[in-house]
């Protein structure tokens, strides 16, 4: 078995993408046992990023010690009890996510769908919350699987006027754009860790108010020989330990109530993480990602490509095309990686094999390496190929945009 | 908001505990991308690690993406459906966290309990198999509650002649000492990342055989449109998404079905820990920890101090003493961390405040830490007015032994 060794990448995929050197620097620090006073300051200082992440005064704002979708299943199995109902707007892959996710915890999908490609009206999705009046509305916010940004910011709202929770799975845009958590009254966020963040996959932030963990401490399972009822209790608790809010509650708060060990290196990386985050500036990085997409963008078209889906409601930290003629999407995509370590993303379900999903997320963001990207990928399109291209065009495109 | 800034430690706890700057190292490698062909080797290596660690043949050997308890979760939720009952048998702490995860899953728990301190004869336990007629054994292998090991090695055996699965939880004994998984006929086993492997928290391996795998596959939950009768299958599905082994096999597998994003730092620092834990050897590796735990103990009773519990089942990676007259549990381990930067642990619940437990687990394992250890440990011990101490006989004693 030989060392670890690793070669070089530049990835333009939807994440997970290149970490911050100073990330992994962090992540060497030494191991602190979990109560170790300094490691308890780290997580509360982590704590109070996460807030100012998610623009939010949520006491509870805190990550879980799994991959994205450990934080959308902690906050679906945590407010969704068998038999509730979950209405699920679906306008790509990870809606499907929403509905396993609300099925394995026993609830009752509703869902409302548009074609590939397109995002809903939010008054649309009012209209739903009117007919279908569920519990818990789930929504993505930054559909990756089709470049789709799903407008939101009256959602919240319109979810606390008729008494439902509102969640959002808001993985592929945070900290890739502004997410106004409490402007936006917005219950329950999901952030994620390895696109826009660029911090290394394992570890989720999320946020939720006081009226959401109200709610969910209705199922709160009280410890064996203290409980008065097992019995009607039994239908109701959460029905996992590891990803039960209402125990991470008290083990990120003063109480410290023991749970799992929490994993001091993704701490580490999500303090880091955050930090060069906020100090680079919310509204900068959102700025940051949309100017480089903007730019990619329009040189792609200098190319000769044509861009997937509606521009008025594209996601800024994600560029969809269609696969030209002449180009076949695995073959293409394989002979990227291996030729030149660069890796681009196909997509899923009916969209596989029509478009490439190219990420502009996080660290590796900058003129350089979207410059080399483009003369390669253009070059490499042509040798592949593909007829009636343009790659001088593009990069002149694309100098001209930086200039 | 500082930069993360981290203090020098010698942790000497049962875990979290320090990690191989090799470890460290191989975690700031580029991260790939989950599908990239280099990574997809990576795992596959992991696989083939995490079997020779285990001493078994089981195709299905791979990491849950979680900390231990996600571990233990996932193998509980999978195999234990509402109505199942499992034996339980008690012997500390963990024990009860096993009785809490299976009665998360639905299922009916069976506990035979002893004195903390104490461990059952395996006649016990398969007696009590044949009272029970339990689907499932879930044992602790490693109490690091109170430093007792529980001999398994006829268990597995036992189990299988009797048509029940047995779960083990070895979290705290992986990599330390000897679990030959093939050998003992064990169904699952669960290790530990924090601990004696001493890699950081947040990943956890695990392996099973064909027999559990066949049986958890009966609650595969076929996607959503494919699936013929949702009302029958409604009862039995797995209820986590994230934790539903069944899926992880499609995934660790050539397969290759997504699910979550893998961590890949963390599964570079299994890679690497476990390579260099093969590299030492198992048994050697076995060695090392009760050599170590044998001479800091010896220079501990010269100490003046009493071993907890009997020593005929004691683990060899946690020493565990009484607290002596004279030293406040809190008061004495806070000024230990703050004045030294050592850590060692105290207990849970009725031990709490009666003994500290003193972990000898991984990679700081040597020498020179253990005697720097004994050092500032004796003085501050007396220093803290404990009386009738011998420092200089518990430091003689460790040199003599070390000579």
């Amino acid at each position: 078995m030989d060392d670890l060794k690793v070669n070089k990448r530049l990835i333009m995929t939807p994440g997970p993408v290149s970490v911050d050197p100073r990330v992994s620097q962090a992540m060497s620090n030494s191991i602190l046992g979990q109560f170790d006073y300094e490691f308890v300051d780290i997580m509360n200082k982590t704590m109070e990023l996460i807030r100012k992440s998610f623009l939010t005064d949520n006491q509870w704002s805190f990550p879980i010690d799994g991959t994205s979708r450990a934080g959308l299943e902690a906050v679906i199995a945590s407010i969704v009890k068998p038999g509730d109902t979950v209405l699920v707007p679906i306008i790509g892959r990870f809606g499907y996510l929403f509905t396993e996710l609300v099925k394995r915890a026993g609830g009752i999908v509703h869902n409302i769908q548009k074609p590939m490609g397109e995002v809903f009206e939010q008054a649309e999705i009012i209209e739903a919350l009117d007919t279908v009046k569920p519990k818990v509305l789930a929504i993505v916010h930054g559909e990756t699987s089709t470049g789709r940004l799903q407008p939101i910011d009256q959602l919240g709202h319109a979810c606390k006027e008729r008494g439902i929770y509102s969640v959002v799975d808001a993985v592929a845009t945070y900290q890739g754009m502004i997410i106004p958590v409490d402007e936006w009254e917005l219950d329950a966020v999901i952030g994620g860790a390895q696109k826009c963040l660029s911090i290394p996959s394992g570890i989720t932030p999320i946020t939720f108010n006081d009226r959401f963990s109200e709610e969910i401490n209705k199922r709160k399972r009280v410890e064996l020989g203290i409980r008065s009822n097992e019995s009607t209790e039994q239908d109701h608790f959460i029905r996992s330990n590891y990803l039960d809010l209402t125990q991470l509650q008290d083990y990120w708060s003063p109480k410290r109530l023991n749970h799992h060990t929490e994993s001091t290196t993704s701490i580490y990386a999500l303090y880091t993480g955050l930090k060069i985050a906020l100090t680079e500036g919310i509204e900068a990085r959102a700025a940051r990602h949309a100017y480089h997409q903007e730019g990619l963008k329009q040189a792609l078209k200098a190319l000769g490509l044509e861009i997937f889906g509606d521009e008025t409601n594209e996601m800024k930290m994600v560029i969809c095309v269609n696969i030209p003629d002449g180009a076949d999407d695995s073959k293409f995509r394989e002979g990227l990686l291996k030729n030149y370590g660069i890796e681009i993303a196909g997509s899923f379900g009916e969209l596989q094999g029509k478009i490439w999903r190219i990420g502009i997320m996080g660290y590796a963001i900058e003129k350089q390496n979207i410059l080399t990207f483009l003369s390669i990928f253009s070059l490499y399109l042509a040798h592949q190929g593909v007829q009636n291209l343009n790659p001088e065009k593009a990069i002149d495109t694309l100098l001209a945009y930086y200039a």
